[in-house]
């Protein structure tokens, strides 16, 4: 299922398949035949501002790595294909970049394909909020001119100890090369 | 059990397999006592030609990263430890580096030992063929001088939702320092 | 529970919890209401040199890839963000660097975070002693200011076939930015 615009929207979704199990949902996870859902699931966003040399202040990734034809202020041409990016991104429970951060998403992502922009990311969600101490690890390719692409929930810890899943990735938004923002639907299916 | 020459050499394996359990096996399984097989297996190739200066359009993948004393167009000297690979290699059911791909094996190798070739991968296979969509989720350590080496399959998505395995990696071919193939035999022992 | 200094010290403690079920514990893990207990813990060492452009000889690790306003041989300022470290670590029992090595450990390292030492950690322990054969793989957040932090097993090779768990770090040491000393306390939940 798609990322949704807001908390708001996911509890009424929520309501929706709780209360009529005939609705037709877009994928249906099964187990042996029986129907799999998630024990546990959170939208949430992350923005990534990404230093151009100007921004300094306000950049939360840079360009550290990149081919014989790139550096570390532009990304690559063709497709971005060999830049290396390190990030440390709020995490907001809205689309909004202002919002109160629930916590930093951070790692790293790759641009791996020469003739369209696709990337591998590999970073964790380090929650720190009243409601969510712990962090979520994910890895996976994300073929960013699809509308939703999935990665793995890998592992986690505190709150999230030993989580395992599937996380569902969505551009919500972005301005040029500078600034964009993932919505990510997870959805755990070990949960400890 | 190591990389076999081909799909056929797999079908004819499993059939020895399946028709006579006391048969000698390289690697058994065992869990509480319980031989325990593969829920799903898979052997593979990928393909990968280094970016070197000239081979522009030829080339799936390409450094990025090196210590003070390599560049961009050479794998460096100490067994390459330092250097950073990004490849969108193609995937094949044989061999054969022009076969039709099922999918693109897309992510990074390290080279991480002054003293041996090793190097560390994480990277995904991102299946799109008529038999299978989703991707399978790969990290660990390659000594590659190893005739077998095994890595984990940390998660998957799609048609390999949450799946878990190893895959053992065989060096198959190897082209100066150029191209090389890995053959990936894939034992899958968490399916949902 | 914290890293200890000596596999003694694990032993003793070992023997306590074993010998007394009431015996208070900084943290423990339920599932379903019933007290969890690692299937396998182990508590370990590695050692990192990082390559100053003085030390290559007893360097175990080096710089890679580094911002715009960083370098190859010096860690960059702004908390080290975006600086790229590879390292091919020896793994003691104790915490002596002149300890004969039970393994390697082998992977990346990342500074992530403009305003505080912030790292993520991709990585194996690949076991080479008469005790052990295998690997273990290692994903997560690492914000090393924290007395403890705790990152994900991934999943295992060899003896630690399928494993999963929580491995807590813990900096035991470091001399200014060239050498440190993590104890990694390795406690598996899900062993084959």
């Amino acid at each position: 299922m798609a990322c949704l615009k807001s908390i708001l929207a996911l509890f009424l979704l929520f309501l929706i398949i709780s209360g009529s199990d005939s609705m037709p949902r877009s994928k249906t996870v099964r187990r042996g035949g029986r129907i799999i859902k998630p024990c546990k699931r959170m939208v949430l966003y992350f923005h990534d501002i990404i230093y151009n040399g100007k921004n300094a202040k306000n950049a939360t990734s840079s360009i550290v790595g990149a081919p014989a034809w790139g550096n570390k202020t532009i990304l690559a041409g063709q497709s971005h294909f060999g830049d290396v990016v390190i990030f440390d991104d709020p995490i907001t429970l809205d689309n909004n970049l202002h919002s109160t951060p629930v916590g930093r998403a951070q790692g790293f992502y790759i641009y791996d394909k020469k003739d369209v922009f696709t990337s591998w990311l590999g970073f964790s969600f380090v929650f720190n909020s009243t409601e969510h101490k712990g962090s979520l690890n994910f890895a996976g390719a994300d073929p960013l001119m699809n509308k939703t692409r999935d990665i793995s929930v890998i592992g986690g810890t505190g709150d999230f100890f030993m989580a395992r899943g599937i996380a569902t990735l969505m551009t919500d938004a972005f301005e040029g090369e500078v600034y964009f923002r993932l919505c990510v639907d997870i959805k755990l299916y070990e949960c400890w």
